[in-house]
């Protein structure tokens, strides 16, 4: 198989659980992941949850020889917690911050701390263009009751238009991360679906890993197993997926996962399991084909509808909880102007004798000022919630229309890539996921 | 001159100032451009400082027949203040937020709350992909002390990033609206070298307008003369920029700004002049030669370094701010330890007789909770900067590594595009403005 025109490519990610004095065993475990990628050197390596920029530093100092490339993404409060090493020379990063990521009340989640995002590294392999995106998404604490639902899928829909708008130039396009979505989840398949990228998971010749390749798997001792129910075993939320061009077609030839413990250590990596996929990429000298039908484009106006569903429920909790704000506020403002009315007119008071206690007015009046604040702070961030929901729902409204009427024009009998441009070029089609 | 091959395409854009119940003569003067639009019916309408959706649906309304597709970009607490309007179908629309645009607490400025960002809309003109951008940048409020300065940069970093990475598969680009940027500020020179994009003002065969350009005019009833100092007749912040591709060729066949006052009317559109520009595409058969040279990629290296240090200095700043953000945060903390402590302990007061006042006792409490919640809330915003310029930082540092090596391996007697990939693509470039 292997011919001049063929060249391999190892990818690695793993979400490190790198909280420093919160995670355990936080500085073991960097050390082994330090080991273990400088004795396995991957061409690519992805890492999520690196939070700290010590940590970062630490790994790039030990990886200097066998990755002398490398770039830790910036953002929000503490970071993306994103960082990538390579072989291979870095030319070009470039960072796409999701308009929605939690609340920032919600401390003990911290995801809205994080600044998640998408970013990007271009880099040469050969004399291929790669353009390798890391992601890391909104976290889902409740199978059941998942109030971050709509944000997961404003940030899948943001991913995808991310990826789909930078990579036309690109001649291979891979991304990793942890995803934060099952295999069949709305974003997942939103992302798949529109990009064309492939699961290594589902299209690996071989396979060697945990069972159905799951990530958070309860074996894991930082686990706690209840927070994987009803998923028994575990869940697969970290993904390698790439896909090829016109100019290469990509094959992956193995792809594995750690299992949990490993050997000579008393604990593993981090709570997720690490990935790594070998993806062989064969050069064409032929533009290949559009092997996309009439199906595909319908099943993507299903999913743009659904996911606009879902964004539209968002909207309607986030516009009510505005609206909760806002009344909590005014009647705060009210409070505090019937207290400032009892204080300028004494004989509002109870009587003459019996005058507003001075400890009440005062603690009263703090109340009122907390009040008026947070429900300011709240109003203003409901309102840039409300408008990031209402700016991706009419992105989806028109994706919908413009696949529509694509879906109208292409012929039944003709099962071409409707999300190619043809060859000809007469129908630039701006919403192809491979060129 | 007009063939088969031939289009002409023509672009409108104009910053409206539409500030409900704020700006003056607001809704005659959308009634105003809602004319003008529909009168002349360009091709293309591109206008920033739309604020109020309502003012939008309104012109939506009115040119529903000869401009059948828009979009109105959402963003922040405000919104962008974005609106495109076209007669061509509008295929896809995807919105970048610059990662900085100001401080919250500079309410008066404003621009924070607006969520300054750049748009991208997608349509079919004939048979040719057009990626059409709309920006509005922070404002200079100041041009001696403009402490915005690396936001702008930052901005305007991130403005060509996203115009570079996203316009690979596009057969034309237009950039419009208010860059707040003079036209040699480091900014436009960091945004028109890296993209390639050109100035319809300098290109344009034909022009008509006001002298040099200008579109912010001391004549303009709206403008106070003073706050134009020291240019006493006005400055050029408002652009059309364009380029094509190796498919299509662009000219600018004629450029106009409107001269303040409007026939018939007792008060001009906006406070910015409207600039109209008319493009003349010509498909191409061959792929064109680049016409950049190794200068080129120099001059490159330079406006990116420059623009490093501009950042550079905004980190130093952001992180004194920071820094005493943090300092006046402890204080209050400690003020309110010692308040407590006095609370607790009454022996501490100034003696039993003279028991430590009740009503300062609460205000002094209610002035550490209010020092602490906002140096809280400052340290949050001032860490996000930081991490902002310092992201911003990486990636030019990156940008330099890679043109400087870029530069070294560029034969000095080879006046080649160093920008552009090559036809044999022995080097992809990922940096190329123009593919």
């Amino acid at each position: 198989m292997a011919d001049s025109n063929t060249i391999r490519l190892r990818v690695f990610s793993l979400n490190c659980w790198g909280i420093r004095y919160l995670s355990k065993h936080c500085r073991e475990r960097y050390a082994m992941i330090g080991e273990l990628l400088s004795r396995e050197e991957h061409d690519i390596v992805l890492l999520q949850e690196v939070w700290s920029e010590k940590d970062f530093l630490c790994l790039k100092r030990k990886l200097s020889s066998t990755h002398p490339h490398s770039h830790y993404f910036k953002s929000g409060v503490i970071g993306s917690g994103m960082a990538t090493f390579s072989r291979h020379r870095i030319h070009d990063a470039f960072l796409y911050r999701y308009s929605l990521n939690g609340y920032p009340y919600m401390a003990h989640h911290g995801d809205w701390f994080g600044g998640k995002a998408v970013g990007m590294v271009i880099l040469n392999i050969g004399s291929l263009a790669a353009h390798v995106y890391i992601t890391h998404l909104h976290a889902e604490y409740s199978r059941e009751k998942d109030s971050y639902l709509p944000h997961r899928v404003v940030q899948a829909w943001e991913l995808q238009q991310f990826i789909r708008h930078t990579s036309s130039g690109a001649d291979l396009v891979i991304l990793a991360g942890d995803l934060n979505l099952h295999p069949q989840d709305l974003g997942n398949r939103l992302l798949r679906t529109y990009t064309g990228l492939r699961d290594s998971y589902t299209e690996t010749a071989k396979f060697d890993g945990c069972e159905d390749g799951i990530t958070l798997i309860a074996d894991n001792p930082f686990i706690n197993p209840k927070e994987l129910c009803p998923f028994e075993k575990g869940i697969r939320i970290d993904y390698i997926l790439y896909k090829g061009s016109g100019r290469v077609s990509i094959q992956c030839e193995s792809l594995s996962t750690t299992k949990g413990s490993v050997p000579d250590h008393p604990f593993p990596y981090s709570d997720h399991e690490a990935l790594s996929a070998e993806l062989q990429l064969q050069t064409l000298t032929q533009q290949a084909g559009g092997d996309e039908t009439r199906g595909k484009l319908a099943e993507l106006v299903d999913i743009v509808t659904e996911a606009r569903t879902e964004v539209k429920v968002g909207l309607y909790c986030a516009e009510r909880m505005r609206y909760t704000a806002a009344r909590t506020g005014v009647m705060g403002l009210a409070l505090l102007l019937l207290e400032l009315a009892i204080a300028a007119v004494p004989w509002l008071a109870l009587g003459a004798d019996q005058p507003f206690p001075r400890a009440s007015f005062y603690l009263l009046g703090v109340l009122c000022f907390a009040i008026l604040i947070t429900t300011f702070l709240l109003y203003i961030f409901y309102t840039m919630e409300v408008k990031s929901l209402q700016g991706a729902e009419d992105q989806m409204r028109l994706a919908v229309g413009s696949l529509q009427e694509r879906l109208r024009r292409f012929p039944l009998a003709q099962p071409l890539n409707p999300l190619c441009r043809p060859p000809d070029r007469q129908d630039p089609c701006p919403l192809e996921p491979e060129e």
